[in-house]
């Protein structure tokens, strides 16, 4: 990223501002950090304003076609949500104008690798947008959409000069349908929400042991029988194709097979392992169901589907799963066993590699290109097939340097909890992949963020997926050298609030699940519920499994405490920055050391108004102790606080037992199936505040 | 309304216990008033709860048809968003249900004065519903979902018998979908909202000046030049009619005339009285243009138009609008003079009582009866017409005394700015109707809320009708006696959050209009903005015109802090009621006092925060002045509570002198539009710090 008009200072500077909330300054000093996420290739600011005014409109020159008219009529929409402005409803010589210039047209199936570059120039009197094709225009106008801001004289875009292009080719959001269904409307807001940040492959994870969820019109028990009547018909699918592609996204479906299958089964036994018959599975986990690899009913069945599906999605790309099958259903079938002796396969991979060569082979016939998990790469699999790595770079980078094209998942897995910054730090390059050499650097066509759906529904996916999504996009968009992590948080909110205009709930979704949690209270009565909620996250990883007091199905309602938490906690996340920065002051920094007490205070009396509330509903109940063990680590961080200032350190009998009390509270906290994030930061108190510690010596 | 198992005192105890947001009491002692609005004729509560469970479901028996099956299904979604359950896809027979009895079929044209009456009974086995009609069923089903709530053993109804029908057969809400369009969806979420409240009537205000918003294929010039392409096809409106009737309320349409026809002139200027041309009118008001009613064009004209949207809209009832026409164009037009010599004619409330009874033959026959406004009521029409009444209840009684049926809207003007309370005080059955005949009284079918649509768009619309509109269903609905403003607020608020649950966004809206004036904020940063607008109201009545400084138009941007400000603010309602109770102790609570000092000091201490927000952007800016004035009144507030706890009284001029500041902070206020609702009790607060004040002695 180049930023031609700013010395490293004053970025500094102005990012603290910033932070702060305070006020900009005048247009002639240097103009703050632009909100743009992810951030372009090269973005130099400039002197002035230009005015949003009800005469605002854009025009189109060059190549013109039916997409762009939309997309230029869902902008000034986009733009008028964002300044509540009635636009005039017919374009105006009058008034500055978005000028967008056009070279050409894109492909009528959106390609891999297409130009999604675009040139973006503000200036106080019109705008102007330049791509090469309609796909570039997409981007520039959510650029220039995330320019916009209000100012003391009106809405207004900060002049600039921006030559943005993606670093990687695909760019995708997986999505889960199967384990929970996840309605159209819902998909729609998401794919608005990825058009947002500028990813540009929806990959649809349609079928599961919990649920197939396409239309099947050559086998419709599919659907009727293995959806619980929860699935998409075609025409539905048609729509949401047309509608990602007006968004300059591609839609990859995938078919998981030959694990991951009992929904399939339930119509269709003949063409599983075991005897069946087969129910619709409701809990989560490997199982033993897969598919019969030894009988050529599969094959045919598995044609006659994949030729069916490969004309209903148009792009390019067919993603066939092949994960986690763990060869049970195969070592217990007779006919498997002696298929295999005939046919010398030795292993239950070998066998997988014979049933994924053919189902290649089905999807190549049908015109398609393959993707597939891992698993899928055994010796001798034709090289057109694309790789999504679960297991991580290296891998990824194996199947590079054997001219395999990959995708990486691993460090994108939205569900496990992790913070934005961790899911930042992973790069499709990083590990192994950075000494590739540039042929095989080529390869790497980029990667997919992964929200798999155990513990989302319609209600609180977007939360699940968004903000942090946006971070895993500007990975995959903006240049390697972008890794300000303090930049992005603050970018991030910014385009958090943005995506909420858009139709994404990832903020506001939460009020309901309190308040129903709460027992249809107004926020106020609830307030000790919102602030455990925004202090605390759910466990990570596969936590939630682990720890479950019972075993979750699929009938399991999501109206836990534990499902209305933030994945990240940015209350959290900024107590922990100011005690490092306190800490780094050597603990001399008494405003910040007050504002740390405060934010332990309102934790460590939160319990007791908690408790009155749980005494009314069970859900509120059930997180009583993890509200308790917040209150009781935030005292010892108090009390560290105290010692620090009363320059009275611990002894290490004290430290050791307030350090036992830390890591006690984050056990009882997993009562709740909740984790506290700023342990960390009230440990480091504790060590500070000790015996040897950095601010024993304080006074 | 009887209460049987009740007692008044046990009854005030309970209200305190809930207002103070505090825990519900085991199930053996008395029930607390349950959160139900409409307030049903008869409720009797029961011992004990009945939990709901995955297994609950509805079980239909009597009379079936498919608008009960969709209304237990809608039934069974609502009871899921409200506890987050997973409901088994196919009802089962283990489990409590909710058995449902229908005795009959209803009418296939929903018609007034249908039997809506139904008897609910829950018990901790299961739960029945018996309705005479589907009608029945379906308020009942609207009774049960507010009985739902959260308690420490899961989710519960409370065990109740109902016994309920309406005082009113005529429960409508008006919506002008013409000054400002209102899209389909935000349209079905006020039915949704109907449906909630049990109001039967949607009053589609399809005509103005502004714009003409129905498909006409007689006429396309009508929507094609009177709607600036904001207008619903015949299609939609098919959808949103049986939509209504699925919730048991029916349509009627209104299309005003002889005045407020400006959109209709611009494509057909043939039928004005005026020489055109016309174009669709941008300012808000009274304006000459009038239909010709000397013209038998005219009359040909309206009976294709009539007799086209009498066939697509399937109600009864047919409004022909017939207010507010000023008569300058028929003055202006000889032809037009020239009838009214010949026909002698002597006034222009002659002519349009002659235009008004020509156009009522017309709807008579295309086989409907005609409604119109109080100006449609002049000697000898005939006795079939409905007169609503936006004049009051003296207009009605007069038109009910000469046989005329009347529902009554003066009261029910949702675009005042009045307060809950105040609608609610208003009884289509109050004042001089009190001396009404019960034949005379059977004529008054009931009252409308009206939502005129000058500061209105599909953002903000559902905070200008909701919750008030809940108090003036249950003034339709539920017995006479049921009049207690402290016990209507208190289920107000409950319904208030059903109602968002059910899609309506009259809460939550403000957030995003919030954000967009101070600038794509997190509401911590904006939170001086947030104390501002929940303590402050847009001024009432007509105040918006009066004080603007520039005329408004429907091109005027509704993106302002006056239309992000909440109707009715209960911040200040709560102090004002606080300040009462307060002054009933002879200012002896000191707890009292000590929280209006904490909300005084909030107030007090806002502005200059606020300052700080309006430095970055205009739309806080304009809203200073208030902001400046809620903080200086605030502080007088203060200096009496000081007063008081001092034993010091203000002198006679120190008194005038602070009554004057505080008239001061009004009118400074209305710079921002905005109105002090808590100045009242603010000047309840000096005058009795007072010398010869309720509280002056006070120590």
């Amino acid at each position: 990223m180049r930023r031609s008009s700013w010395s490293g200072k004053a970025w500094m500077l102005v990012a603290a501002l910033l932070v702060g909330g305070t006020v900009m300054r005048a247009q002639s000093q240097s103009q703050p950090e632009p909100n743009l996420m992810p951030m372009p290739a090269s973005v130099k600011t400039g002197d002035g304003l230009l005015k949003i005014e009800p005469t605002f409109h854009v025009t189109f020159s060059g190549y013109r076609e039916a997409r762009l008219d939309r997309a230029g009529q869902r902008f000034m929409i986009q733009l008028g949500q964002r300044t509540g402005m009635v636009f005039a409803h017919t374009a105006s010589a009058a008034g500055p104008a978005l000028a967008i210039t056009t070279d050409r047209d894109g492909k009528a199936i959106q390609e891999v690798g297409e130009d999604e570059s675009y040139s973006l120039e503000v200036k106080p009197d019109g705008a102007t947008l330049h791509a090469a094709n309609p796909l570039g225009v997409l981007r520039g106008l959510q650029t220039f959409l995330q320019l916009v801001s209000v100012s003391p004289d009106g809405f207004v875009a900060q002049a600039v000069r921006i030559e943005d292009q993606p670093r990687f080719p695909w760019r995708g959001l997986m999505i889960d349908v199967a384990r929970h269904f996840v309605p159209m409307d819902v998909l729609k807001r998401n794919l608005d929400g990825m058009e947002a940040v500028k990813m540009n492959v929806f990959h649809w994870h349609l079928s599961e042991n919990q649920g197939f969820r396409a239309e099947s019109r050559k086998f419709p028990k599919l659907h009727e029988l293995g959806s619980d009547s929860q699935y998409y018909t075609q025409e539905e699918i048609r729509d949401l194709i047309a509608y990602a592609r007006d968004r300059g996204i591609r839609v990859v479906p995938e078919f998981d097979m030959p694990g991951h299958n009992t929904a399939w089964f339930v119509g269709y036994p003949e063409i599983a392992s075991g005897s069946g018959p087969y129910a619709i599975e409701r809990k989560w986990g490997v199982f033993d169901p897969a598919m019969d690899p030894a009988n050529e009913k599969t094959y045919k069945f598995l044609n006659e589907l994949i030729g069916e599906m490969s004309k209903l999605f148009s792009d390019q790309f067919f993603h066939i799963g092949g994960d986690e099958v763990n060869g049970k259903e195969w070592e217990r079938n007779p006919k498997i066993q002696e298929f295999m002796k005939s046919h010398k396969i030795k292993s239950n991979e070998a066998l997988q590699a014979y049933f994924s060569g053919r189902v290649q082979d089905l999807v190549t016939k049908h015109g398609k290109t393959a993707v597939g998990w891992d698993e899928i790469l055994v010796p001798g699999v034709p090289k057109t097939i694309v790789i999504q790595s679960w297991r991580g770079a290296d891998a990824l980078t194996a199947a590079a340097k054997q001219g395999y094209r990959g995708i990486l998942s691993n460090g994108y897995y939205l569900d496990l909890g992790w913070t934005a910054a961790r899911h930042y730090g992973y790069d499709p390059m990083g590990g192994a992949a950075a000494d590739l050499n540039d042929q095989q650097k080529k390869l790497i066509l980029g990667g997919e963020s992964c929200m798999w759906s155990e513990y989302v529904n319609a209600e609180n996916i977007d939360s699940r997926i968004w903000p942090r999504n946006a971070a895993i996009a500007e990975r995959f968009w903006s240049p390697q050298s972008t890794t300000d992590v303090q930049s992005m948080y603050r970018r991030m909110e910014s385009e958090s609030h943005r995506l909420e205009w858009l139709g994404l709930t990832h903020v506001t979704y939460q009020r309901k699940m309190l308040q129903r949690a709460a027992g249809m209270a107004s926020p106020q009565e609830f307030l000790a519920l919102t602030v455990l909620t925004r202090s605390l996250e759910p466990v990570k990883d596969y936590g939630r499994e682990e720890l479950a007091p019972t075993e979750p199905t699929s009938q399991t309602p999501l109206h836990r405490v534990v499902d209305a938490v933030l994945l990240e906690s940015e209350t959290s996340r900024r107590f922990s920055v100011a005690v490092d920065r306190y800490l780094a002051s050597s603990c001399q920094d008494a405003a910040g050391a007050a504002r740390l007490r405060e934010q332990l205070q309102e934790w460590a009396d939160n319990n007791s108004r908690l408790e009155a509330l749980a005494q009314r509903s069970f859900l509120v109940k059930e997180a009583v102790p993890a509200s308790a063990a917040l209150s009781q680590s935030a005292a010892i961080g108090l009390a560290a606080l105290d010692r620090i200032a009363q320059g009275a350190p611990a002894s290490d009998d004290v430290k050791k037992q307030q350090s036992d009390l830390l890591k006690a509270a984050e056990i009882q906290a997993h009562k709740s199936q909740l984790t506290i994030p700023a342990l960390g930061a009230m440990q480091k108190l504790v060590d500070a505040s000790s015996n040897g510690g950095a601010c024993s010596a304080r006074k």
